[in-house]
């Protein structure tokens, strides 16, 4: 295990990074940023991951499109619209490439652009075209104002910075995210950036990539819907000037816990803050037979609507946990399940060998009334384990979700 | 097409079954029916589906061996505890039918039990005990006292009845349901019990009812959540005395036309009536190119959180629907889907080609505040059609469901 570092800062915490995001009209609301901007001083490996859905937005397609060569130099993004089942997105997303190209010196096909928000209403990029230049002026150490320009629903910015050292050398990795609602990736998830000064080669990077997301991004939900804008991006520039670092080595071990570091905290920050959330719940199942049926159970327990207002209830109602393992499609022996609820209160055990077992139900509102909840499943048929991240479904997640787009 | 009228009454409209329901006292709330039985003057015909959740309530699996020799004469059911999750859940479960049997002269193997409510309580017996006697005392023409028991969360009683001729004898048939919450059904659904005195084989009458709820019961979802408890139960005791019906005849299909008019009905009535809904929800997918397309389609869209909570706002966020459409897992072209909103307030076209097209907002809203809405998805790629039934997702889902135990 190496030493991983969290340290202040966001996507400009390594070497080479700058930032800015700023106001430029797409919202009707000029106190919230809409435009984010992440440049590299030079071409940086860059690797992603994308939404799994068949209805995709006209940014992925673009990104795709500009990541293919293995390497990128900035990223545009834009919240308030998602561009996306719009005639003209693919369009309009190029020329938010070629606009942030103009205004940075960044080749436009080393630009890779992302937007969030209403499906299906035309993104107009008159604010973005007058508002480009400023973007750029801005750039500078502001991870922050990226990642506030990025949010949509979200009520918290999402930032991590870390520090790991690879073949002796100190290299550092930063994040920033927006989620909150149509948050249930597969295969890949909402708008992550990622940047890192590690050196290491484009195929080892999305392979880094790839594999992270399987066991972060794909293991939460908030509402089930899985959005067509999911984008995880990862640029590393190389400027700390370590070894590249290469498959197999301690060094590619190091590169891999940074990632889940900084992927990990941001699952947790989305989760959290997700639409309406009260609370951050979190399965643990151990003792799995196997990878599949570990995370199958976690996240049926943590998708389940009678689970989730459970949760916001504070109602120890592990009926409902036992009954959503039941459902998950998990070839699962339901006698020797072990069902407990956890939290900076305590822990209680409310269910052994699939049947309840007697609880205080005073313990179990201390427990369940905290910010943080545990859902600890134990299937005592193996010894592999997943985790998934959600949170509680609550009157506000009806209400936000209830008249988004007017 | 052959004709089924729609008569007053419920499971006892069809010759020789008699039915009851009391208050027996597993619910404190008094006025509150929990104990119903339905039962024939002879052994019937007899055929069941059950939930596909690997945890299954006892009652199920008391129910699958007492139906096992095609045949049963008797059904009692409780709401107010799922006996499901409990240690001692098939001793309580046989016990239930021992004694409906003692007080009805059936004997207990003919009894089919089941049981809805919350899991992982053990359910006492005494109060059933007590009150059986008086259930069976009270057997009549009380069909609606029946569906009254078997209601959890339910607003609306919900009950049945349909007359239909089978070689040239007047055959009726009758049903009962409950659902309101935990409803997605696999295979199998909530509670229902429907009776006929039509005579027909054990055997066919199963491959009747398989059949059936691929396109009905299993085409509902309320919240995602599959009940551990899930029964449709069919007894048909040939009272009317018409020629059995025989395979691959036009009295079977007479049958099934029959069957499928009271299941999606139904069907209807517990999607109108979910936890906490405002209104139905109907997803018809037209233009696939095979079923496993239109109705995974159908349910996708019905069973998003995100077109729920627009439905309930009254929003026309089409981009939702294609956003569910695209994680359906259905091999979809998107740039040839349509989407409109139907409703009694007239037709709205939001979509064309997968993108937007331009709608009057003040139509939407009436056309969306109705009581029904229709969701209509046109495919164009197949001649294929699924419909799919649910309801909106509300505050009154979160309050109904945030403290249920209590």
């Amino acid at each position: 295990m190496s030493i991983i570092t969290t340290i202040r800062g966001g996507v400009c915490a390594p070497k080479g990074f700058s930032a800015s995001g700023i106001h430029c009209g797409i919202r009707k609301n000029k106190t919230k940023k809409d435009l984010a901007l992440i440049v590299s001083e030079s071409r940086a490996a860059a690797a992603a991951v994308y939404t799994q859905n068949l209805v995709k937005g006209a940014p992925i397609l673009v990104t795709k499109s500009h990541i293919a060569d293995g390497y990128a130099q900035a990223i545009v993004c834009n919240s308030g619209n998602a561009n996306t089942c719009n005639a003209n997105g693919v369009e309009v997303a190029q020329e938010m490439c070629a606009l942030a190209a103009a205004a940075t010196g960044v080749a436009a096909e080393d630009v890779l652009v992302a937007s969030t928000g209403v499906i299906g209403q035309p993104l107009d990029i008159t604010p973005i075209a007058a508002a480009m230049p400023a973007l750029a002026a801005a750039l500078g150490d502001n991870s922050a104002d990226a990642a506030d320009a990025i949010m949509t629903t979200d009520l918290v910015a999402k930032e991590i910075a870390v520090c790991f050292t690879i073949n002796g050398t100190e290299c550092k990795m930063g994040g920033i995210a927006k989620g909150s609602g149509m948050i249930h990736p597969n295969m890949a998830t909402m708008l992550v950036f990622i940047t890192t000064d590690a050196a290491i080669p484009p195929a080892l990077l999305q392979k880094a990539l790839s594999e992270d997301v399987r066991d972060t991004f794909n293991m939460i939900s908030i509402d089930g819907d899985t959005s067509t804008n999911d984008t995880v991006a990862l640029l590393a520039n190389g400027k700390a000037e370590n070894p590249p670092v290469e498959e197999g080595t301690e060094a590619y071990v190091t590169f891999q816990e940074a990632l889940k570091t900084v992927t990990t905290y941001l699952c947790r920050e989305i989760a959290k803050d997700g639409e309406g959330a009260t609370k951050l719940l979190t399965c643990k199942v151990t003792g799995a037979a196997d990878a599949k049926t570990a995370k199958s159970a976690a996240k049926s327990v943590i998708c389940s609507s009678l689970v989730k207002t459970a949760m916001f209830g504070a109602d120890a109602n592990w009926g409902r946990v036992l009954c959503a393992l039941g459902y998950s499609g998990a070839d699962l022996d339901v006698s020797k399940i072990d069902v407990a609820f956890a939290s900076a209160a305590g822990t209680l055990t409310v269910c052994k060998n699939g049947a309840g077992t007697p609880f205080s139900e005073e313990l179990a509102r201390e427990v369940l009334t905290q910010g943080e909840v545990e859902i600890l499943v134990e299937l005592h048929s193996g010894d592999t384990t997943a985790t998934a991240w959600g949170c509680d479904l609550t009157y506000d997640y009806v209400k936000i979700n209830g008249d988004y787009r007017t």
